[in-house]
C-alpha cells in the first residue's frame, strides 16, 4: 500500500483525503475533506483510482484521482483528490460532522459508513406513463433483481406481492466478488389483479431492510424496501 | 438516402418512425411513434444512427437503431427503431397530438418541432451549497458559454448582470458546424456586490429567448433565459 511506502509513523491515528471541491457550506468556504482512520486506510480494498474500465477516470467520477472505499456510501470516495495527510489526532472537518445520522437535528447521531443492504427488482412489464404503474399480463413471471451489503455478504432476498405483509424467499447466486451485485430471481404465477411488488435483502451482519424507514433529518442511508405497483390485466 | 433506395412512390405524405418503447398513455397501449414530413425525413442530416463516437449506440441512447433529426427536440428522434413505414395520407398518431404547444389547454395548439434558441453560460466562481449562489472575487472575469438554435445559425449572443434590465453584447464565434454549439465569451470587471447574470441568444430567423416564459400545459420549448445569482466577495 501506499501509505506504508510512504512511510506512515506508528502514531497515525487518522488519514485525511482532500479534494478539489471548493464551496462554501453554512458560511464555511472549504474544499471538501473526509477522512479514515488508519485500520479502514490500509484495508487491502481502498484505492485510489486513476482509471476505470481501462481509460482514465472521467471527470465526473474524480479525474485525475479519486478514492475508492468499496462498501462505504458516496461521502467517503473523495473526488479530485490533490493531498492526502496522515495525522495523529482525530480529525473533525466539516464533512466528517455533516454525515452523521441523527435522530434528533440536535443531538449528536453516529457517523455514517457503510452502505446498509439493500435489493431492488427490475420492474416487470411495461409502464403506464403517468402513474408508473407496471403493467403485467397473466402468466408465470420471472421477477429478478440485483441485492448488496457494505457490511457483510448478502444471505438473503425475500420477495412480496402485497406490499409486504407477506414475503416468500427467492433464489440468490453468489455476488461475483466480495463487493459486486448478488443476482436474485423469482418465479411468479401472476393473476389479473393489483399487486405492490417488493424485495427486502438480509446480510450475513444480521442486518435486513425496513418496511417503514426511520427518519433522519439528513436523509442518509435510506434503504426502504422497494415498492413497485403492478397491475396485471387480462390476456392481450 | 435509404428512403430513396427504398423506392418511395410519389404520393408520399409522412414517413412514420416506430419505437419498440411500449406503455400506456391516458388509457392508450402503444409503441411510441412519431412522423416527419417527406421533405424532412429527406433532408441530408437526417439520419438513422447505429454508432456514436466509434461505438455501438448505448442502450439509453436507442440502441440498436435511432432516428436522428437535427435542429428538432427529442420527441422526433425515435429511438429503438423497430419500424418506418411511409404513409399516402398524414398521420395522426397519438404522439403527434400529444407533442403540441397550447396557449389554453383545450385548445388544437401547434406542433413542437424545432429548437428555439437558447444561451447557457458557465456558472462563475464557487457555490454556496444551499442557495447555490455562486461566490466569485473581485477582479477581472471571463464569463463565457454556449448558444443554439435548431431554426439558424445564432446571430448574437448578449450578457446581463443585472437580472436582464440592461444587455451587452459578447464575442462570439461561429459553431464548429451548422448542428454545433456557438461559443460566446465576455469579460466582466466584478466589484463586490449581488449580481444575476444571463445570457440571450438571438438567431438569424428573428428568433430570440424570452425575460417571461409564455404558459404552455406541456412546458414545451421552454428557453427563458438562464438566471444565475452571484455574490461578489471581498479579495480573500
Amino acid at each position: 500500500p501506499l501509505l506504508r511506502e510512504a512511510g506512515m509513523q506508528s502514531n497515525a491515528v487518522d488519514v485525511v483525503f482532500t479534494g478539489a471541491d471548493h464551496g462554501v457550506e453554512r458560511g464555511v468556504e472549504q474544499d471538501y475533506q473526509r477522512s479514515l482512520p488508519v485500520a479502514e486506510a490500509m484495508h487491502e480494498d481502498v484505492l485510489l483510482a486513476y482509471e476505470m474500465n481501462g481509460a482514465p477516470l472521467p471527470p465526473q467520477h474524480g479525474y485525475p484521482l479519486r478514492l475508492v472505499v468499496p462498501g462505504w456510501y458516496g461521502m467517503a470516495h473523495v473526488k479530485w483528490l490533490s493531498q492526502v495527510d496522515v495525522a495523529a489526532v482525530s480529525f473533525e472537518g466539516f464533512q466528517m460532522r455533516a454525515y452523521r445520522v441523527r435522530r434528533q437535528p440536535d443531538e449528536d447521531g453516529v457517523p455514517l459508513t457503510r452502505i446498509e443492504p439493500r435489493a431492488l427488482l427490475v420492474p416487470p412489464g411495461f409502464p403506464d406513463f403517468m402513474s408508473r404503474t407496471r403493467v403485467v399480463r397473466p402468466g408465470l413471471i420471472t421477477v429478478e433483481g440485483r441485492a448488496w451489503s457494505g457490511w457483510a455478504p448478502v444471505r438473503a432476498v425475500e420477495v412480496s406481492v402485497d406490499g409486504g405483509d407477506t414475503w416468500a424467499p427467492t433464489s440468490l447466486e453468489p455476488a461475483p466478488h466480495r463487493w459486486g451485485w448478488a443476482r436474485w430471481s423469482w418465479s411468479w404465477e401472476a393473476t389479473p389483479g393489483s399487486y405492490v411488488l417488493s424485495a427486502r435483502a438480509s446480510d450475513m451482519s444480521g442486518r435486513s431492510q425496513p418496511i417503514d424507514q426511520p427518519w433522519n433529518p439528513g436523509g442518509f442511508a435510506n434503504n426502504l424496501v422497494q415498492r413497485v405497483p403492478v397491475a396485471v390485466i387480462a390476456a392481450g
